[in-house]
């Protein structure tokens, strides 16, 4: 056992531990999710700790000794060590504080460690005047959330890339098999199938490109800006080095914000990303309500297309199969809904010179990109590529309708097409039927007008 | 022309006007909806200001005069008259100040009118000093607010009503439809389309239930209270006469708030509300989707109901006909969870004695009940009752299906009814056919267990 | 290792796990939060199994064996034991089946071990036929979710009403302080602290209120109704002693849906609970705004108050103490909000004769309501009991304040009033002196007017 | 009077009206907001179909007589006539057919008019078969949105950057005045009030960049497509020249979708565009949020800045201002926050070749464009531009502080200055005092570190 204090007291603390009296205070204060900080998120915290330290280093303004000690460290928390120390909960008070006191304790510890000293000795190398030289929770803490998002996204944005081609790969395969278009569930005219793929790849690749965009937003890191954006406590090489070094040490390509106090206090670009997971949501969620309903059956539903089996779908119902991929995808776009929720509340609570509620925002940002990757990797793995369509079903649904009706317009004229489209329906026989027996048209003219692959394109 | 002045200067103001320099001012700062006030939250500004002057009577702080002409315009103006005199925006700054001086210089004025004075001699019938007497924004606003609320809400609930008789009675009409249940939109297990509509009934009569109880929180009224619910200048008698008074006035049932600061700074009566409506769009919502997903077709849907045509359902393709009603009530759902969004952002927005930001809490919440009644009324009127069955349809779907084979699991067992289902989808053929032609149960056995009508109840 | 089939192909599994092949094509299939099935859920997926053993065990459909194996087990799991074999995610497709399923392997193979089989041996113990006899995923989960709302929301409410407790105590200790009241952030008129706190109780005590209402709505349970609410494949005693079982094992008050077609498909209870926590929200967030604000400073802002003091609030800004737990307690509430949004969607997705979303539902409910649990008791006890008033600190700004000007209104007017108020503002000085120096009013009279400690209250 | 029939029975019009019966009909099925359509998107509409008119004319399926007079009569719409004769409720049913076919309706029967014939006639110019050739609702009415979208979101961005120019001035003008940042409500460390301007400069500058970025997707149109994006029923010349023509018209820069299913069938553009006002809205809240704080008093709040006095704040509190516009621009973003929750679950609503859900995105997205457009005046005209800063309290407040305590850190570490700070504020003294008296630092590297400008800025 250790004792360690602070200004409000002191706290006994098991010797074998890294983090210290702050931790421990901010373990106890907030207990609300139970889970931890975010493994990448710990991570860039590490990253920047390090870069920190090599530039204080550089200033002339931490021993090599110091600094190499800490640089060590946060290699090693970068390679996957020492999580189990990052003992603070992922929403806490205080705009990430504890975290980043989890961090600058347990890079104390284990770096007095390495350097032959005891923990809880920090004159060798103390949390805040050492680790967290020239550094502040309020720009350590979102610039370290910018990191995280801009490494998410882009594994999300990778799984959407896949997605789209697997998209496009259904679109050109089934593009010679005519189906009925529906709109407002309603039987409308013909298309093929191959363009509802099409169509939803082209939904995805707008996805692709915002995502893409948005995430631009988050390269401006206020790194040097300390308390408010104002720099105070910070070395002038420091200001100028930070951002450099980060980039150097991890081939990135942040740029400090062109103004300091802005992005120490303003969170919406992170709002602007959950924005755009949003509308990716939207466009995931309306394709998985349109796979679910294309598959819907066996026997009593469209039945146009048939998701690949993945499990037994009732613990009652023998032999039923379930659309669990789209359900669950559904279900991870209402998530990412809901997330954009909290996160835009919380991005909108900031005062003044700072918004404390990072913490619960980083929770939901977080977790939308997390899921959004692994949605549309299993939409993609397990769910569209293995796709068939049943064209027979979708040639005899195609050919029961009455909906080329509308091709007569243009030459009968839309009230007579509505007539015979009517007639048609309550006899319960054809278009054609109706144009022959009532002696419409020229047998050929309706040939001509009623062939149906003409109908689905312009192209 | 005349020419009111108040503490910030002087403004002209067009003689015929009934409204003075503080609508004015008003009008001019914001510009915001281009909507008025709600027609009803109108009359009841009216009806406190005709309580308000009667108690000061009584309170012997008013003659006669000023009392009793206050009290006629306010009948004037509840009987609708003079609505075109209010004329600042439905989204104000300041907590409703601007609607509570509209309503008062209106007032003022046409009693200085009736009195046979002059527009703006206030020296006659103050605004602030004689029919704002004993009031503040803060207290009339709310009070006005939920006087509104429990009006709107009472006409909405009895729309929803209705909707209970009809679905009720197409309960009943369609007890004998057989037709198959299908989860997660496949094929599952036989039901009665009767029993259907009776779920969507229960549901509803769960809103009647919620939004009763929550309009119960409406009845505490705040008058009294002015500025922050401590009642600063406000005679005793006022405070102890001027919800009874209301009451007597207008027959109503509200009560003084039991803590009167609590009343006047805390909206979340409002919000909870609308949290109720939107239970109410939720479930409205699902109602309407399985309507429109129940009538798909007519040809290559579901098609197991028809609702009824009320117009021309595409402006190109001839003989279609939409889902219209269920398509605007689930737009109607769609708002009302939106606004209850809205409601949310300006019930938490309340900052120590007074939350300000009523106007836009108002404008949403007075719009989502709107909406409940008219989409209410229109699903009853415009669709449940002219719903019919296609008895032949529901009937020949759940033949098709294989769904009677959950049936056989009490006896053949989970596993042997899977591979029973299965084979049947493969061969296209019937679960009977197969357990006959693998001589699986004895035929009389097979005829009683898939009977399928008693698979439809318990009951 | 053992093999296991299911009528998709067989799969190898080690042997010392008891969850099975559906289990196991559940975890590859939904890789989406990586987190389990809250504990609670799992609890209650277990009592429903046991009483359901033992219903048809009195059914005579399960031997002794059978079902006091079963039952052995659920009590075991109940009691802690085997969580680590619950391997599905929390938000997974199909309903909830793979959560049911995973629950009936994991209790079969068990049991089957402790009737000294091997596992995998179906034919002693069938996951499908034994234990889930007479159920379905689809009366399971939403009755297993019903019941973990009811616990899970009666922890909170027991820390609402905690919280009461504590603001009951700071509302009388505090009742005697007089201190400005402010009305859009503007200096408004007298009141006494103890009133602010006051308010914030009755604010929750109503939160306390409409959470229990919306809670009884939990009772009632879909158990019997299995796959769409017509208690298709159940016994006649399962169908009416489930629930009387599940009451006398457990000491519940649950009772069977009246309709039960209904209680399988609609979750708008579940929306509604989650309409109410959102209302709580409301007022948590308002409440801890106000915190903040009162203690803003210490120097620079309101400092009206004192919040205890719980961690260092700075890694670079020395003895700068933060309003952590207000700060927590807001994010919580955004996360309640935001949770609320996921829910809606979910709640509004169910589709025909089932909600296919219920896990996402879930997994957000079940947070809030420990996020409310949690953020209550950490409010209660880290904040509230510790908040001191600083009472010299509320005496010398209302002193300063030109708020008194409004007690002159009923005697000198609205407009003179303002007249005074202006002058002392703009000369900085007070309004009694102005009222001295341009003789407005008799000393005494003045001196009556003004006086504070009346203009707070009216009773 | 006159009559007229459609496939569904026939209707006494009056004679006068220009609509027809699906007008009617449309009236009486949805009775939903009581508002009409947007005034913009009836310009649109007036456009599209006089465009389409050119077009079929160019193409020699309209006669010369037939396109010029449907051209005239939509210039005549365009420029404001004929706007009673619009009678369809803003949300409707049936994805804008009512809408559309109103348009149809009233452009036919005044073009009949102008070429002498009876309204009604539908032979000389039929609402279908000629003003609506060649186009469907379904691709008229999202192409009318984004072309509303394209216009009011363009005025809006021309206020958001009037906005930016204002405070752009604010931040020079205030460039010298010495304050306190505050961090979590808690003093912090020294800054300049011109940076708090700079910041809100910063983020609307974003908002400007991003609404331009979402405004170039509203761009590609999806006209010719027809009913589902396939072009059935459009000629090859049309299909090739309406956009063209749009452009040669007007000065438009629109092009032709790329896929023409997904713009008829997706709408996530829409919300895409509403995602970014969101962060729009996050952010005005923000500054609305900190201009009410930091005006908040005049006595007994922060009292560092002084809004612009519009108009008397209280109907009781005399000499009260309150901050109107920065809380009429905070209920403008909730309502756009709202509204964006509105959008977005229309936005998913969409299910296969079609979202029949555009009329209340549309009612939604209007408003909040309108809303954004007349906040950000509001904003600028009536609050930023006439803002005055309180030099001297913002310097009393900074001295009186131990923010200063920070600069010392670099110097004398962490803990030391913490103890400092801490007994500053308990003796009630300041921090040079402690320094001083404990004999610290030298006087003159006190007064260095201490120097307060350079605390403020890096550059």
């Amino acid at each position: 056992m250790r004792i360690e204090a602070d200004s409000m007291g002191s706290m006994v603390i098991p010797e074998e531990v890294y983090y210290g009296i702050q931790s421990l205070r901010a373990r106890s204060n907030f207990n609300m999710t139970g889970r931890p900080l975010h493994p990448v998120f710990i991570t860039n915290l590490a990253r920047i700790k390090r870069a920190a330290a090599l530039t204080n280093f550089e200033a002339g303004l931490l021993t090599k000794e110091q600094a190499f000690s800490i640089m060590k460290v946060c290699e090693e928390i970068a390679a996957g060590s020492f999580r189990e120390q990052f003992i603070v909960d992922a929403i806490q008070g205080g705009a990430g504080t504890s975290a980043n006191m989890n961090a600058n304790e347990v890079i104390a510890n284990r770096a007095i460690e390495l350097l032959g000293g005891s923990k809880g000795n920090y004159s060798v190398i103390h949390p805040n005047d050492h680790v967290n030289m020239a550094q502040s929770t309020n720009d350590v803490i979102p610039s370290a959330g910018k990191m995280t998002v801009t490494e998410l996204l882009k594994a999300a944005v990778a799984e959407l890339k896949k997605l789209c081609q697997a998209l496009n790969q259904k679109s050109s395969e089934f593009d010679n098999i005519l189906k009925i278009g529906r709109t407002q569930l309603q039987d409308a005219v013909p298309m093929r199938l191959g363009q509802s793929f099409g169509a939803y790849l082209s939904a995805i690749k707008r996805d692709v490109r915002r995502l893409t965009l948005a995430g631009e937003e988050m390269l401006n890191l206020n790194l040097g800006g300390t308390a408010i954006g104002s720099g105070i406590n910070v070395s002038s090489y420091y200001y100028s080095n930070i951002i450099p070094n980060l980039n150097k040490l991890f081939n990135y390509e942040y740029k400090q914000a062109g103004d300091m106090f802005d992005a120490t206090q303003n969170l919406d670009g992170f709002v602007q990303v959950s924005g755009c997971l949003k509308s990716c949501a939207v466009n995931l969620s309306k394709i998985c309500n349109d796979l679910r309903l294309l598959s819907s059956g066996p026997r009593t539903g469209l039945g146009e297309i048939n998701l690949p089996p993945l499990q037994n779908g009732s613990s009652i119902m023998p032999g039923k199969v379930n659309p669990v991929i789209p359900e669950v995808v559904n279900q991870a776009a209402f998530q990412i809904i809901g997330n954009d929720a909290a996160i835009t509340w919380a991005g909108a609570a900031g005062q003044l010179e700072l918004n404390a509620f990072e913490p619960v925002l980083f929770y939901n940002l977080f977790e939308s990109l997390d899921l959004l990757r692994q949605a549309s990797q299993a939409l993609t793995s397990l769910c569209i590529t293995g796709i068939t369509a049943n064209k027979d079903r979708c040639q005899s649904l195609l050919e029961k309708s009455v909906c080329v009706a509308t091709a007569l317009c243009p030459v009968i004229g839309y009230e007579k097409s509505a007539a015979v489209a009517k007639t048609a329906l309550r006899e319960g026989t054809t278009v054609k039927e109706i144009i022959h027996r009532e002696n419409i048209l020229p047998e050929e003219e309706t040939e001509r007008l009623l062939n149906l692959f003409p109908m689905t394109t312009r192209v």
